[in-house]
C-alpha cells in the first residue's frame, strides 16, 4: 500500500492525538517527522514511536524532501505562516481550526491555496466527520427534513477544565472564536447559506476572570442568514456535567437532533440519584472517532487526487463570522456582514 | 348529575387515596360512608371532608340503605367475606387486588358475583387504566405489533420503604402475590392467553429477613402460556433509584416498551453526576392518575349499566398464577397449571 | 365543603375545557353560569351538565348575585373590559393569557386589580402549574443549579393544526404574542429578572400566508435581561411530529431540562422506523393536568383568602415583552425596554 | 515498531472484517497470509490489499515459517481442529466464538492450550471489549452497584436478515448456541459465578422454518447460578427495528443498563412518526469498534507476553451452558449442570 509521508508541527494536547492517529490509525499514512519548540516533546515521541525525523524548527522540517504533507497543530497565531510556507514548498497541508487569527491572515492563506491548486488543503472542522453529524448531513441531503431553516447549537466545556481555560483566556480569542466556531461551521454547512446579521450577548456568570479579556464564560448569539434562515448559538465554559455538544436542525418537513444528551457511552447507572447518564468529559473523548476519520479523509484526498469538502474559504468564513459575533457581544449591538 | 353513593372500608395508605378520589375527583360519585376498625381514622376523615356516615363495623355500614356501592380497601384476608356480603346486600363492589388470599376463596367470590349478575364488580388491577398501558393495549388491538408472543415485566419497590416491607413480610404472601400479580395481570391481558407452566427462582440478596418467610427480596420467573407465548418477570423490593415498573411487549411485527425508564416527571437534571432522571418513589406516585381513572370507570359502569373489562375471573386467575409462581420458587421446580 | 360559585365566559376550544374542569374536576368549585355569544353553545352545556344559568350577554351574567367568581375565556380583545367590570362588580377573576391586547389595556386591568385588592385575580400562565415545570422551579429555589443565567425555550404547534392557525393569523397578534408569551413568562419566572433588550428574526418558511400579517411561521429571539441573564426563544407553527414545548434552564452549578422530548406518554414503539416516541398533538393534551391544577389554585386562593403567585403585573410584563419581540422581528432591529 | 505476523482462515462476512482490521487498524499487526477454500476470495484479498501469501489449504498456511499467529474465522465445525494444529505448530491463536460445536471438542481445545502454555489463546467474545460493556465491568469492579445478583439480556437479529438465518438454520446449532452464547458469556463475566440450573422455552412465532431444526425464532431462558444469582435471557431473529443487544445488571446497591435502546448513532429524527431513533442494523455495525479492540488486545497480549482475560475455559463453559439451554428448550424441562 502506498503510504503518504507526513510531518506534524505542534505536539500539545490535540497535536499529540493527531500525531498518534497518523502514526497508528491511518493505514495509508506514515508519520516520518515531528516538530515542536519543546525539544523534550520531540525526543519523547521520536523515541517511543520510532519516528525518524525530529525538529524544533518548522522551516527545517518542511525542507525534508521525503515529506509529502504536513499537519499544522501549532498555536493559532502560527497557522497562516506555516500553511503558506508548506504549500509553497510543495506540501499538502492539514491545519487545525482556526484557519488564522484575523480575517486578513485568512485571505493570505486563501492566496497560497489558490496558487498551489494541485495541493490538498484542509481545515480541521472535525465535527463534519463525526458519524452522527455526517449521518444528519446525509439525511438532509436526501430531503428527509425538507429545507433546513433553523439550527440550534450548544457547545460547553466542562467546569473541571476551567483553570486551563482561564490561563488561556488572554490569547484564546474568546468563546466565539475558540469554541462556537465549530457550531458556525456546522450552521453554514447544514443551512447552505452565509451569515448576514449577528446579535450576541453574554457575560462572566461564574468566573469573572473572562470579563477582563472582553470575553465571557457563557455567551449566546442569534444570527440571520442571507437566505433568511436562522441560527441560535450557546457556548459555555463551565458545564457541571461535562463536555456538551448538542445540535438541532429544523427543516420544513421535520427536524434532526444530534446528541440529544451528551452521554459518555451506552451505559446508564441506576442508583440513588435516579437514572444517570454520565457525560463525555472532553472534546477529545467526544470526537476521538471524528479526529481519525477527518485525518483519514485528508490522506485519502492526497492518495486519490481529490479535494476535501472543507475548503480554505470555509476557514475564512467561519473566522469572519466568529469575529463578527465577538464584536456584537463586546459592543452589545447587531453586526451586519 | 346523578351521583353514585359510595362507602369505603379500609383507610390505610391506599384506602385513604381511594377515599380522597371518591370524595373529590370522581364527579359522579359521592363518598357518604367510611369504615375502619380504627375509630380515629373514621373520625378524622368524617370531620375533615364532611362525610355523613362513619363506621368501625363493616356489616353495619352495608346496612346503610342510602349506599349503592362499596370500595373494599381492607387487608386482603377480609376481601372475600366483605365482597360476598356487600354483593348479597345488593351493592356494587370495587375491591383492591388481590381478590382473595387463596384460590378457594376466590371461587367463593366468583359465586357471589354470578348470583348477583346485575351488580357491577371490579378488581383493582389499576395498571390497565394507566394512560401509557392503556395506549399500549390500544396499539396492540389495532395490530401495530402483530401478534404479541412475549412480555417482559419489571416491578421493584424502592429500598427506602424496605422497613415497612420487612414488617409486612410475614403476611404479604411474598413478592409474586404482593407485587408481581400486577405483572401477571398485564401478561394475561396483553397476551390474551392463560399460563400453562411456571419456573421461578430468587433469593434474599440484600435483606435476609425475607428468607425466613419463604420469600425473597428479588425473584424472577419465566412462564409459558397455553398458546406458547412467553412471559419474563422480575420483581424486587430494594431498588436504589426508586419505584420501577417497566414493561415490554414483543409481537410478530414490532414491540412496545412502557416506561423505558421509571422517570418521576419530565424534568432532567444536568449536574456533576451527569444527566439525571429522578425516579418515581412509590406506586402511589407512579400510578396516581391510574387510580382515579380506574375508580371513575367503576362508577361509570354503575351509572351506565356496563360491566368492567376486569372480571372476578381475572382476580382468580391472577391469584392462581401468583400462588403457582410462589410454589415454583419455594420448591425450585416447574409448576404446571 | 364550601364550594365557590363560578361563571365562565367563552366556550370555545379552551373555554369548554376550563368549563369542564370547573364543573367536574375542582371539588370546591361549582360552575353555575355559562356565557357565550353563541346561544347553541350555552344551551348545549346547560343541558348536558345541568348548569342552572346561561347567558349570551356577559354584563347580564355578572349581575347574577349568586356568582362569586368568573373565568374569562373570551377572545383576547374582550379580556380587559370583562376583567374590569367583573372586579368592579365584586367578583374574583381568572383570565386566560394574554391579559390584554395592548400594554395600555393591561395598565387598565392593573388599576382595576389595585382598587379591588380584596379580590383574587389570576392570569392563566398554566405552564407554571405543570408538575414538571413546578418541580424545576422547586429545584431552582432549593439552589440545585446555583443561580440561573440562561433559559432556552422551544414552543411549536403541530403542522396538522396549520389551517386553523392561518385562519386565526389576522387577529392572533403573531407568534410571540400568541405562543412565545408562555415562554416569556417562564423566562421571567425562572430567571427572576426583567427583560432589557430584545433581538428577533424569523420568517414564513413553510406557509407564506403568515407574512402578509407581519407574522412568521417560525421565529427566534435572543433577549438580555436586566441582571445580564439571557433567554433564547424559538417558536413555530408547523412541527411535523406534534406539539412541542421544551425548556432548559442553565445555572452556575448545573442545568435543568424539562420535556427533553415532547413524548405523548411513556409508551415507545419499536418498529421498522426504529425506536419511536409518539408526541403530544396539542397544548390541551400536553398541559391537561396543568389546566386543572391552575384552576384549582385559583379556587383555593379564593377559599383560603390567598393571592396567586401570578399577578396582574406578570400579565402586563409578558404582554410588553411579547410586543417588543414582535416589533424587533418586524423592524429587524434591537428593541430596548 | 515490532509487528506480529498474522494469518487468517475464513474470509466470510465476519472473517473479512477481522482481516481488514488486522491489515489496516491494528498498528502492531501485519496480515501476511489469508486462507479460504474459495480461491476467488483469497485472490481478491491478496490483490486488493497486497497480502503476500494466499492459501486454500489451512494446513499449508500454518507451515509458513514467517507466521506468528492465526485468526480462526472458519465455520464452527472446523474450529477445534484448526486451533489444535495451529497451537501445536507453535502459533498464537485467536478463534471466533464458539470454541467448538460439542463440549467434548472444547475439552480437546483445552488440552491443546494447556500443553502450549507459552502461547496466547483467545476466544472472540467481543462484547467484553465494547467500550460500554467494558465500562460497566469497570463500574462493577469498583463496587458501584454492590454485588451483582441478576442480569437481564436481550439479543435480537433484524428481520431483514431472516433469509440468511433460515438458510443457516440446519447448521447454526440454534438460537442459544448461535446468539445467546454472547449473553451467557456476559452473564458469567459480570456475575462471576457459574450456571447451575436452566429452564428455557420458546417457539417459531414468526417463521415456522426454525421448528423443524429443533430451534425457535424467539426463545427465553431463566438460569440460576451456583451462588444463587439469576440470569434472564431473550434471543430472537426477527426484530422489526434492527439489531438489538440490551443488557441490565442488577446489584445490591444499584443497577447498570447498557444500550437502553439499540440506537444506530446519536442522530434522532423528529418527523410525522414522532421522535425516532434509528437502530443498528447488524452486529457488525453495533460492535465494529469492539472487533478492533478485541483483536488489538490479542496482538498486544502476544507482544507483551500476557494472557487475555477470556480463556479457553470460558469457551468451554459458554458452550456447555448454551447446549444445556438448547436441551432445556427442546425437552421442555429444567436442566441441571
Amino acid at each position: 500500500m502506498k503510504k503518504v509521508k507526513v510531518g506534524i508541527v505542534g505536539l500539545g494536547r490535540l497535536g499529540i492525538e493527531h500525531a498518534r492517529n497518523l502514526a497508528f490509525k491511518i493505514p495509508n499514512a506514515e508519520l516520518i517527522a515531528v516538530c515542536s519548540v519543546v525539544q523534550d516533546e520531540v525526543d519523547k515521541v521520536q523515541k517511543e514511536w520510532g519516528i525518524p525525523y525530529g525538529y524544533t524548527n518548522y522551516d527545517e522540517m518542511i525542507k525534508n524532501e521525503e515529506l509529502e504533507a504536513v499537519a499544522v497543530l501549532s498555536p493559532s497565531p502560527f497557522h497562516v505562516k506555516q500553511i503558506v510556507s508548506a504549500l509553497d514548498a510543495g506540501l499538502h497541508v492539514f491545519v487545525d481550526k482556526p484557519l488564522g487569527v484575523t480575517v486578513e491572515e485568512c485571505k493570505e492563506a486563501e492566496k497560497a491555496v489558490e496558487r498551489n491548486e494541485d495541493k490538498v488543503f484542509m481545515v480541521g472542522f472535525m465535527r463534519r466527520y463525526d458519524p452522527s453529524y455526517a449521518y444528519a448531513k446525509k439525511l438532509i441531503d436526501e430531503g428527509r427534513i425538507g429545507k433546513p431553516f433553523l439550527i440550534k447549537c450548544t457547545s460547553c466545556d466542562p467546569e473541571h477544565t476551567i483553570d486551563g481555560a482561564i490561563r488561556f483566556a488572554a490569547t484564546s480569542g474568546g468563546l466565539f472564536i475558540d469554541m462556537a466556531v465549530h457550531d458556525i461551521d456546522l450552521a453554514r454547512w447544514y443551512l447552505g447559506s452565509e451569515v448576514d446579521q449577528i446579535y450576541a450577548i453574554g457575560g462572566s456568570y461564574v468566573h469573572e476572570e473572562f470579563a477582563k479579556y472582553g470575553d465571557g464564560d457563557n455567551v449566546c448569539s442569534l444570527m440571520k442568514f442571507k437566505d433568511n434562515s436562522m441560527a441560535l448559538f450557546y457556548a459555555g465554559r463551565d458545564a457541571a456535567h461535562g463536555y456538551q455538544v448538542e445540535t438541532e436542525i429544523v427543516g420544513t418537513k421535520g427536524s434532526l437532533r444530534i446528541a440529544a444528551e451528551p452521554a459518555k457511552n451506552m451505559c446508564k447507572i441506576f442508583d440513588n440519584n435516579g437514572v444517570v447518564s454520565e457525560c463525555s468529559q472532553s472534546f477529545q473523548e467526544r470526537f476521538s472517532e471524528a479526529y481519525v476519520i477527518e485525518m483519514q479523509e485528508f490522506i485519502n484526498c492526497i492518495v486519490e487526487g481529490r479535494k476535501p469538502d472543507i475548503t480554505v474559504y470555509d476557514g475564512t468564513k467561519n473566522t469572519e463570522v466568529a469575529f463578527a459575533a465577538t464584536k456584537a457581544f463586546q459592543e452589545n449591538t447587531v453586526v451586519h456582514l
